[in-house]
């Protein structure tokens, strides 16, 4: 659907998945993760396991590799009823420090759209997950040299992005956001008043899938960041 | 010293060890480690070597207790030699999961000091560690409603106060920092030419140590957050 967007002066930008890779590491731990518990269960129960396992720790532990790490752990006891080797938790562990070291690959298009928008709008990064995973990430993309301002949010519900267009001094007349995850990036924002970009990565974690009746129409969806300069660069 | 404290407006506090007790959960979970490791080392290499372990994963994971998790889990590994049992594994887990399930527990003094202050200044947290974590433990003390704004940064160095003082708008001029950290609370601030009060805990942190020679004398050196009250309160 066609969405106006006049007046529009601010652009958030979600991070993971967005500007960069990142749903795809997890993705390929989670199969090596699999490989090391062969044996004990089929692939099909260790991903659900793991995965429950997340959502169960996801309180305590929040977003972020660390607490993967830490989740991956405690179901490599369970699955294998405690009799996993410790050889095993140690290349657990070093599966965790390769994601948190893993050189960062931005997306399609996405220093040419940055480079074209800037200085037309104030462009921010609005991300959730570890703060120091997060800045290194950034720092690492060679990206900060187009932003205004980093924020790295616990969660990204309608609450964290109405404190934090307050805290900025952003009306929700002049914002944009701009990310992979409807749940995340875009529902949120539009409950907010303010409009949408959503632009699906391949691949979706779990948890962050919506029911297909919670899907609301009124925001734009494309098909790559490169397409946003055909709405945004006047 | 006597410090001269006029044209202060906004005034910083450290939340870990100035508003609330953690380094202590820290060491007690560090005599239940060692405990857990017993018949394998001494209590003094169990934790000179998981010390050490922090050290060299500080980079990697940054300060907060999944990463001390993840370092404790690693020490056990390498201090047996692998042998370790999964029982054991699984109950440093659990210990981790203590601390940060742990109530807040405020220092003596805290709340009488911040309703003393609150309109007076501007009065914001500013805190290292793990986003979640201290967001947790700021909504847990109900000391939320006292502060204007609360920053956890990924370290406090220098650069990461310069850049928030920016961000916020404030002058060194008019900027008070309190902590229990001399490293981290009082020395950047000084370079910085604001000003602290450094108010030290009972427990100091290894890492956070600094040399005699590195000291500086010029900011004020307090027994207690009850005691500012002298020095701010006109």
């Amino acid at each position: 659907m066609e969405l106006d967007f006049k007046g529009i002066q601010v652009i958030g930008f979600d991070a993971d998945d967005t500007l960069w890779v990142n749903e795809t590491y997890f993705r390929d731990t989670e199969e090596r993760f699999a490989e090391l518990l062969e044996g004990y269960e089929t692939k099909n129960k260790i991903d659900q396991e793991l995965f429950k396992m997340e959502m169960e720790n996801l309180e305590l532990y929040g977003y972020g590799v660390k607490g993967f790490m830490l989740s991956m752990i405690e179901s490599a006891l369970d699955l294998s009823n405690k009799s996993i080797s410790q050889q095993t938790i140690s290349e657990i562990i070093d599966l965790g420090k390769q994601m948190i070291s893993h050189p960062v690959e931005l997306l399609d298009g996405v220093e040419e759209v940055l480079e074209k928008l800037k200085g037309k709008y104030r462009l921010i990064v609005l991300t959730k997950g570890d703060l120091l995973d997060q800045e290194r990430k950034l720092e690492k993309s060679g990206l900060s040299q187009y932003f205004h301002h980093v924020e790295v949010l616990s969660d990204k519900k309608e609450l964290n992005y109405k404190n934090l267009l307050d805290h900025l001094n952003i009306d929700v007349s002049e914002f944009l956001m701009i990310g992979n995850s409807l749940k995340s990036d875009v529902l949120p924002i539009l409950n907010l008043g303010a409009r949408a970009i959503h632009i699906p990565f391949h691949t979706t974690w779990a948890h962050e899938m919506v029911n297909e009746e919670e899907q609301v129409n009124n925001h734009l969806k494309l098909n790559s960041l490169r397409d946003v300069l055909k709405y945004l660069e006047h």
